[in-house]
């Protein structure tokens, strides 16, 4: 197709496709002759992800170019080539090793997912922004004094890895191996959001259930 | 307790404590004599709360105070209260409904909604900020078009009803009414990060699992 029709196809702008041409978000279409370039259902694809990430996600250019550095490096095993494109997006600054809600969280964290027997997350804990996350958001609660207890956190997780699997298996459906670590990078750029609305609108729910509306 | 101690026994500098107590954020301490005021387990916890809104959560003053307003508002019951504290945390724009995917993504919402048989949150949905976040977070998805089908939209939902039975089971077990109020809006500003990461460190545990790290 034509840049005129990818545009059509995508409802992205003639102008800001090239500009992502440009920036090297889109890889170029086969010249046809000197003004024109065909594109294919890859380019709009990726058009796809690319807006994601920018209008929805709201990530910088610089980061999507790195997200789609790995996202393209076929010399990385799925789970390292997934794991790559995921942490190069936006994370939590390193916690303070010398506060002692953070030593006493990253042991929390240890515990919990020795409990749960996640020993391929254990393996990654000193390079996983995930972990981090874990760690710096577990110290703000126990920093404000919240005694929350342990098993709650086990449920939590149980919940997540269940839909961690849902994710994963929706992933799996994609048919080749560029589109299922796209589908994996657009999963956490755009079902956290309805992740995040549907637990408000359970919460709603559930209690009006309980405590009705008086 | 004296201003000194209330800052020692919550990690808050007295300067900050005395800004939060002009800003309204804090009710007034008693006052013993022309410079000294007593303060109790109240302020103490309402300063946690106050701190974790503004420090964790990233909120203005404006809204915190906004949202202190309906939790102190004893004349509402108690789902309202927690809705409306909730309804003042920042929220997502009015989606455009003249845009064809906002319409569709609402009759999606409403079509999840009635499967679920969440009769409750359907009452809700002219005047719920997650119903709308719903909506916006969909109409995204399907824009870049993802034909995501809807029973894994069912699975997710069931899974956060599951998280949100969790959260209210949490929130019963503070002793006061006050107390039950403040941690429901403390467990949206501090528990999204938490399932986040959970989610993602079980993202790359179930990835491990069924991929291997080569």
């Amino acid at each position: 197709m034509r840049l005129a029709e990818l545009s059509r196809r995508s409802g992205v702008a003639t102008a800001t496709i090239k500009y992502y041409l440009r920036e090297g978000l889109l890889p170029p279409g086969r010249q046809v002759n000197a003004t024109t370039a065909e594109y294919d259902d890859e380019h709009l694809r990726r058009l796809r992800l690319v807006r994601a990430m920018i209008q929805v996600g709201g990530l910088p250019v610089a980061t999507v170019r790195e997200v789609l550095r790995n996202v393209d490096d076929e010399s990385l095993g799925r789970t390292i080539r997934l794991g790559a494109a995921l942490w190069a997006l936006p994370q939590v600054p390193e916690p303070d090793e010398d506060d002692e809600y953070v030593r006493a969280a990253r042991r929390e964290a240890d515990e919990l997912l020795d409990r749960l027997g996640w020993s391929n997350a254990r393996l990654l804990t000193t390079i996983s922004p995930a972990y981090r996350s874990l760690v710096v958001a577990v110290a703000a609660f126990r920093r404000l004094g919240y005694d929350w207890d342990s098993e709650l956190l086990v449920s939590y997780a149980e919940l997540m890895h269940e839909a961690a699997a849902l994710d994963l298996d929706f992933v799996e459906t994609r048919p080749s191996e560029a589109e299922k670590v796209e589908t994996a990078v657009l999963g956490a750029v755009l079902t956290e959001p309805i992740l995040q609305a549907l637990r408000r609108l359970a919460q709603e729910e559930e209690s009006a259930r309980r405590y009705g509306f008086e």
